[in-house]
């Protein structure tokens, strides 16, 4: 690593990204990266817990065309507007001209509401919960980042579709207790900040931003959860006959985060050394790099070997680093992949009966009876597991400022009185450059004044430097 | 169900897709139809078992961009003849005409191919062993099939570089055993057949076909293995430095199969009850249905619920059917789905401390002691595997007819002599209207004549229907 994360982010996030081997980002279009290996574990593994969490709470995973016709995609009038310049066309195919194009999915609404329309029929059917996990197509014209502003863009969405807003309104909650615990095995901070109504998903009633603290006074949205009340369904008359015979239409909500998990965990977790990754999405989660003196090769070999099946055995992803190499460029190797457990074996720890470890997120050491190998690797990936939730629980406390002033450059998540109006809301944006990033979603109490105009309001507001 | 297998196979054919719900063909493009949590269920437990045994052969998973740009797409000159006709062009993004043309991918080899140009440097990055799992796309304007012949179509494609020949030959025959070990789960009969050179993969060496007599005289290509020596590797310069000193072309592999999986599942195994699903892809491997008798309602279903949580807990897919509708209307509804294993408990069984049985594979039924029900379930499950197997084999062994003459109509899959050339076997195919499907990739034992010229020959082909 040459880069310094404090001195430059942006320089140091694509070294980690490249020297970890994450991604190959000189695939010939830009913006569409290609998953590694490495990457794409950790990746996987984070859909694993999606998929373990989305069906524990009932929902059926389905899998819905890429492809979604112009005169679909026009049914809700907002929902084309917010996506007109970012979309995709297959315009020919074979050696003919389509007659009508087809896009390919942005997001999946006008994929699936015409189906949904053929299978809600009854009160009966309802609430009718799914999602998936696909990848997703955006023409993004900012400057791309690997995973955090990709054109080919992997992510989950959930779709519901309910009788009454009450019960949408249940889905919403039940997503935050979803992100809530697929977080533990992340550890990111986040803020739920419902978005202004100029900035809401198009077509949405409301949506609540999922932001992440990633660096001083920057946030980036991690997903967003979205109540579309009606909205859709009129428009793709996803109707459904009540217990009272009348016929209504659902209320819907959405779900949907992104590869931006990955971008989050490196950026958050990641320090000078590279990656640091937790334990539960950590493609491995130990590397046991022998300490091989001479006349001890073999000896030590074997018990490294012996080492490493009990651990694999017991459920654990190890690896043992046999490669002809000095043991310091494997520990810079694999310091730089983010492994976050390092074991060493040499022939001294095997006399005492011994094994040395060192911990990537803190570079503490010591050593561990042999006999324990089991019990204190995964008493110490817990512990790991768990510095790593307090340090996202010490970034989100550490994360805000509340002010009454927009003077000072602003060197965290600003908190400030506002009166709700579009107007001030743009005069606060275009004065501080920054992005209003909405209301707390969870009301907090406040009594003060708008920071732009000074009515007394009871509403607060966050803004930050978007990523 | 309506119609029987025999009398219209395509009409039962559609009728058990649609009654057992494994797919959505309203979609409003043809070809490209919605996998609903059924058929994905069972989908998505075939990937597993593909990402088991790829992975267990030290093939590394990535996930490739799905757009090409055109100017790669046409860097191998019989590949991109091979698609021309059937490739999706992206021309337009957001409000832009773009530059270069992007096709969706129909094979990944030229999105793969200038990549591994990049991570391939020396003799020591050899083998490269990689594979995804993604969905592809071809512009199909044959009769679309669910499954079997579709517009998106969701498969698996490993590519495989190697420092020699030899090297790459040693991968299609560890395909084959891959094949072997996934075809457990699946129990599909299949031949494979070295397709003739005018129908190999363009731009391939050579093509095995692993083709499924499905039904009397009809094969289905369920996926394909290639060589393609250097014709890849050369247009891509994927070299690397040998071992002497030399920069030198490495010799490639490619191997692929796709959702046809499921649909030859549906086709082969089905009867005219709807679905019979082997055991290990079964998304539910056991249905339990309660027969309630009026006083015994609370005491049935506690025992039934008792018998399924010990059958869950036992790692088996177990579902309780407590819908309010007759024990017939169940019975039929979980035969159309296929589900191996039926179990019903009413008052009377519960008394005699039984349980009632019915395999959906050949109807039998019987019962077995209520203290026994996970060891006599499980055992029940890996008979009809077994049972499933031996249907498979059978199928094999009497799908094939030695013929010395093309006049009479075939009945089965037809093996005859064949001098070799290209003549001869468009006049085959011609006089015929079958395919011919090849050459066997593991040598027979032939002495005779080309059944169309009658030249002394020692290869024999096969010729079917294809679907």
């Amino acid at each position: 690593m040459v880069v310094k994360k404090s001195d430059d982010f942006s320089e140091w996030y694509n070294e980690v990204v490249e020297l970890a081997q994450l991604t190959d980002k000189r695939y010939p279009i830009k913006g569409m990266n290609v998953w590694t290996p490495y990457g794409w574990k950790i990746m996987r593994q984070i859909d694993t817990y999606i998929r373990q969490e989305l069906d524990a709470t009932n929902h059926d995973e389905v899998c819905f065309p890429l492809l979604i016709p112009e005169t679909e995609f026009k049914k809700e009038k907002e929902h084309i507007k917010g996506f007109d310049s970012e979309v995709y066309w297959v315009t020919h195919a074979g050696l003919n001209k389509l007659d009508i194009p087809l896009c390919l999915r942005p997001t999946s609404e006008t994929a699936m509401y015409p189906i949904f329309a053929l299978w809600v029929r009854s009160h009966s059917d309802l609430p009718l919960k799914t999602y998936q996990i696909v990848n997703t197509f955006r023409y993004e014209t900012k400057q791309t980042r690997a995973f955090i502003r990709v054109r080919e863009i992997h992510f989950f969405e959930s779709h519901t579709c309910h009788t009454t807003e009450e019960d949408a309104q249940k889905q919403v909650e039940e997503d935050f207790v979803i992100l809530e615990r697929l977080n533990k095995h992340l550890a990111l901070p986040y803020l739920l900040l419902k978005r202004t109504d100029w900035d809401k998903f198009p077509g949405a009633y409301y949506t609540v931003g999922v932001d992440c603290p990633l660096l001083e006074g920057r946030s980036l949205q991690l997903g967003s959860i979205h109540h579309y009340r009606q909205n859709f369904s009129k428009p793709f008359e996803i109707k459904f006959e009540d217990v009272d015979g009348e016929l209504k239409f659902v209320h819907q909500t959405t779900y949907g985060m992104s590869e931006r998990l990955v971008g989050s965990i490196v950026a958050f977790h990641g320090d000078d050394k590279g990656l640091v990754l937790p334990p539960d999405v950590a493609p491995l989660q130990i590397v046991i790099v022998p300490i091989l003196a001479k006349g001890k090769v073999e000896e030590v070999l074997a018990e490294a070997r012996r080492l490493r099946d009990e651990l694999l055995a017991a459920g654990l992803r190890v690896t043992l680093d046999e490669r002809d190499d000095r043991p310091g460029s494997k520990f810079y190797h694999w310091e730089i992949k983010g492994v976050p457990l390092r074991l060493e074996l040499g022939g001294r720890d095997i006399a005492e009966g011994k094994v040395s470890y060192a911990i990537r997120l803190n570079g503490s050491k010591g050593t561990f009876l042999r006999g324990n190998a089991i019990t204190d690797s995964r008493a110490m990936l817990d512990k790991i597991s768990a510095d790593m939730m307090s340090n996202a629980a010490r970034r989100l406390a550490t994360s805000v400022e509340t002010v009454s002033s927009l003077d000072a450059p602003p060197k965290k998540i600003l908190r400030f009185g506002w009166c709700g109006s579009e107007d001030c809301g743009h005069k606060i944006e275009e004065k501080t450059e920054l992005k209003l990033l909405g209301t707390p979603y969870n009301p907090e109490d406040f009594h003060g004044e708008c920071i732009m105009c000074g009515k007394q309001t009871n509403i607060v507001a966050y803004a930050a430097r978007s990523m």
